[in-house]
């Protein structure tokens, strides 16, 4: 097997305490075994010996201590001591946590900044995969599952360092498998598969990590001979209640479920004219005896829009869809809402539904994997994105009401509440197909432990971990404006869309503007933009004041969004001073300059990184150039042509 | 094995003559066995009896008599006598034709019309299949190959069926396999296939037919160990006239191969800078000593296209890589030409080819499948068009220079000249998915056969063939209106495309524009269309004189073709009086109203009709009328958008 370390990729380090030597281990367990386990494989790598290890307190050397006192779950506490390092616990999972803590203040040379303490701040950090037994990944960019192949289940190296990986950055909670649920896979959660599903489970589980599966609500019509899957017929339930408890036999650390059900032709409660409480309930109730939870996708609407009906909005259908269903789910029921009311653009407004619900629980999901934002062959580093996300104030509760209260359970004293994430993971050596990618995966798990952290520092965390404190300045640069420079030379001001139908790389400006997904431009030859106001489809009244006004108020609303939810003549003057049509040719060309600029700076860093490292993201960033060269060609006549109007600055425009 | 007879269903008729009783046979041969048989099955069928088939002449009864001094190769004549019917063919084809054509007279009550003569008029009246070995037909819209499945050949009653219908309608040339030719389809000449290969060369022969196959021009890199296949590369060469001895060997009868070279991503001489005058030479060489024939296609042209690039002009492309090899190929190369000069669309000019080679054999190639014509869904009878194209004066040798009169060989004298069509068939139970498309598979024969026929007179001897006399009026007339209303609500006035890319049905009317094709319409807010004058790409000059000033006049330009000649503002006047925004407006509408009307005459008809033609053809047409709305409100409101300009009659066009 051939494949990268990643972040874990331990090298030499120079400062070499004598501590680092002995590992004194004062707790015990399986998970405090694995981070034994890490501790010794990261000291031998980085010191060239294997340290000792003691079952017994030692006042030498690093110390494991576990203590069920320490506040906040899962959390840790690192100390220097007079002669080494203590971490210590509040869980065994906390042990592992902070053993990782540890490595990574030794590794990028940080070990003064003790005492110091962590503890996850969101109860939930899910990974989801949309892997297909098949061996594909669905929006996969990074090469075929490492899970699966020809509907069997791998267990092997990769697999191990998978979860390795996953535990180092805090994430608690793993989905194996796609939300599209397909055939072979419905069958996941029978005994054709239940054992090997349980070998991933064990694995998991050493690394503090629990086990979920997508589950397909029509499975007892797929794997029994039901006619139905009414969530209300009672042997409907007898036959998930059964399922479950089969599946808690043998697996009894198992998660639970992920449902994306009446979605995108996916079967779930409508069909019987019930509601999504009504389904997510019965599954439940199955799993709540194990103590199981079901998250339920709010990821509906209605795909079969007419584009002629400029009524209809697909932005309000989350809400509109779930938001009377608040204080109708059960306990171990939770919401997960997508971060926008579309579906994972380079710019959205944060989904409405986070303010409006308030007696449910809610993870915020977003995407890793660069769907739509360049499916990492362009480098966009998406952590900034998900901080504005996060510090969305939703004013449910007053002013402070943040997303990321409401994630982290603050808001609403919840308990399973968090966030997921659709992993950008695949076979391709370096997991990510873009090197520069796994900045993402890191920095997701990263920000979910700790949102108090910038994403730059995360950057520069993660850069100096993979490619080395030499670069970590100029990587962290790079990382830093990628997402700026992707929008600007994509779709503008949050309108979104405009993409390869069905792939969502390269420009396609009316790709999707006469289709049935409910994703329209409006674009004429005097402006563009979806009026989104009260007048028009009357979306911004699904947010709490003051965003109505704000949103709804053509000078108030933030720029970046001003298309989302206005319909702006290309005359019209931005706050900049330029019109919205100059706006769009002036960001374009930028965009394109900025990727050459990025490429000159990585070029510029040949010397400093290994060949294959510079060869990899050299060939994708020649890609990028491409693509914006494409995007801001196709863009920008598109728009000369319906607007007529000539660029400012003469640069060449293609008729 | 379930599927319709199409035209050859003999039902019971009512003028049941004696004569019919008795059929003598003066001649003998394979094919005249083939007639015999024909005779005594339709007889058998119309009049429930099986005629006595006597080996002598007979004063009585019908008489088939061979005399190879009639004139017209192939030909044929029909008598009265006084107790019955002579049918005298020109060579046992001719016999064939001779008992096809009486039988056709008995059904449609035309006896009164003898005597009668005729002669294929064409020298090659080709079908090509673009069947795959794995079942697959590209571009079919008929079900799968009724000749392969999973790489292996078919040999049933439906092969032969359809080789009894090839011969009704006077075909003697077939091309078994795809133009795109596959990796297993490369082993179509090797031993691996050729003796079932030859199985199907024996039954078109028993019809008087020849088969072919395509060819893969790299065939010598994959079937033997060969670095290159360059044509003037001598050991290539000598492994083609080996492959061709070995053909020859097994199927004497073999007619020769069909070459798509240097054509979308196919292999060809241009790898090794040769003409493909070298590449169509040197596998005419091979052929030659057998008497077979190499049918080289001239659609080659630059399918990577930058949309920014507005000189390079696919239209051009075809005479610009041909018309310099004139008088360049040997005496049994054929170079088969699309009847326009880019891609089977609703409206082209003629290819400028016809009027340009003047040393060469020519084949005029139409598409019988309806690609970009409504594949099978809607309705659209072509021969008129196929008739305008023929009748198109080249004016290559002066006035009155035809293409019909080039590929009857008459303008230059050639005898390798003729039609070659795309077919339309697969293994659906009526052949061709509409039922109603099987008016252009069967008028394709007899338009070859007889091109003075008009398309009229051929609607009315298929309607009355296949669905009987009683609705051969509203049938002919749902025939012939059914071009103009399929080009109304598509794209308009030659411009083409504006399909849905890839699968050529629908609307998408950017969905080529910023692509590779080379397929553009360049529309903008002040008008659109593709100056190809000598102002713009100069394609006009391909033509030969009045032609070059009359295209490239907006005044005498021909007004269907006028905006694939010239770039017209919306606004500009037609010679309706209309402007051009107006005239797509109008002909939007009007091509809907004329699906409806189509429906309701149909609607009229099911008293007159088999259910089940009438429930499949119905069907159909409610497709139809959906696909028709969605042109009409996709290219009604793109240009609206574009344009601004209101509706003059005030009908709803979508924002």
């Amino acid at each position: 097997m051939n494949f990268s370390k990643c972040w874990l990729d331990y090298q030499p380090i120079k400062n070499v305490e004598k501590a680092f030597s002995t590992l004194s281990v004062s707790c015990s367990g399986t998970v405090v075994e694995s981070a034994v386990q890490e501790y010794c494989l990261a000291m031998k790598a980085m010191t060239g010996s294997e340290p000792e290890v003691v079952r017994t307190e030692s006042e030498e050397g690093v110390s494991l201590y576990l203590d069920s006192s320490l506040s906040g779950k899962d959390g840790y506490e690192l100390r220097k001591k007079e002669k080494g390092y203590t971490v210590t616990g509040q869980s065994e999972s906390g042990v592992l946590y902070g053993v990782f803590e540890l490595l990574r203040l030794i590794r990028t040379e940080k070990l003064a900044d003790l005492p110091l303490t962590g503890a996850p701040e969101m109860p939930l950090r899910i990974m989801n995969h949309w892997d297909n037994m098949d061996g594909s990944i669905e929006r996969g960019y990074s090469g075929n599952s490492f899970f699966y192949k020809d509907y069997e289940i791998f267990y092997n190296e990769r697999t191990e360092q998978y979860a390795r990986m996953m535990a180092s950055i805090g994430i608690n909670a793993i989905v194996i498998n796609n939300v599209n649920v397909h055939e072979k896979e419905t069958y996941l959660i029978t005994d054709t598969y239940l054992q090997r599903v349980k070998k991933y489970s064990d694995l998991f589980c050493r690394y503090g990590i629990r086990l979920y599966t997508s589950v397909n609500f029509a499975a007892p019509m797929e794997l029994a001979d039901f006619d139905n899957c009414d969530p209300l017929n009672p042997q409907v339930a007898d036959w998930w209640k059964e399922a479950a408890k089969h599946i808690y036999e043998c697996i009894p650390e198992f998660g639970g479920f992920l449902v994306k059900a009446d979605s995108e032709g996916r079967p779930g409660p409508f069909t019987y004219d019930r509601t999504h409480a009504d389904g997510a309930n019965m599954l439940a109730r199955a799993v709540a005896p194990y103590g199981g939870i079901v998250i339920w996708r709010c990821f509906v609407y209605n795909c079969g829009q007419d584009w002629r009906d400029t009524k209809t909005d697909r932005a309000r259908a989350a809400y509109d869809n779930f938001i009377d269903l608040d204080g109708c789910f059960d306990d171990n029921v939770i919401l997960q809402i997508k971060n926008g009311p579309m579906d994972f653009q380079v710019r959205e407004p944060v989904s409405p539904l986070f303010g409006g619900l308030k007696k449910t629980n809610m993870i915020l999901e977003v995407q890793i994997a660069q769907e739509y934002t360049g499916q990492q062959i362009d480098l966009c580093y998406l952590l900034p994105m998900w901080r504005e996300i996060l510090d969305f104030d939703t004013y449910a509760e007053g002013e402070g009401s943040t997303v990321l209260k409401i994630v982290k359970g603050e808001l609403y004293g919840q308990n399973l509440c968090g966030m997921a994430a659709v992993i950008n993971t695949g076979d391709d050596y370096n997991w990510t197909g873009n090197d520069l990618a796994a900045a993402n995966t890191y920095g997701y798990g990263r920000l979910a432990m700790n949102p108090s952290q910038s994403p730059e520092s995360i950057a520069r965390e993660w850069t100096a971990l993979t490619l080395g404190a030499r670069v970590e300045e100029p990587v962290t640069d790079m990382l830093m404006k990628s997402w700026s420079t992707y929008e600007k030379y994509t779709s503008p001001l949050g309108i979104g869309w405009m993409v390869t139908p069905h792939y969502h790389y390269g420009p396609d400006v009316d790709g999707y503007e006469y289709d049935r997904w409910g994703t329209y431009h409006r674009a004429d030859r005097n402006g563009l933009g979806v009026d989104r106001t009260p007048a028009g489809t009357g979306y911004t009244s699904q947010y709490n004041e003051p965003w109505p006004g704000i949103y709804a108020d053509r000078e108030k609303c933030p720029e970046e969004l001003l298309l989302f939810f206005h319909y702006v003549r290309y005359d019209e003057k931005l706050k900049s001073g330029k019109t919205l049509i100059q706006h769009i040719y002036d960001t374009h060309f930028e965009g394109v300059e900025e990727v050459e600029a990025m490429i000159e700076a990585w070029r510029g860093l040949a010397p400093k990184l290994s060949a294959d490292v510079y060869e990899r993201v050299m060939e994708r960033m020649e890609r990028q150039l491409a693509n914006a060269i494409e995007w801001r060609d196709r863009i920008n006549t598109y728009f000369y042509r319906k607007s007529g109007a000539a660029d400012e600055k003469g640069r060449k425009i293609y008729e």
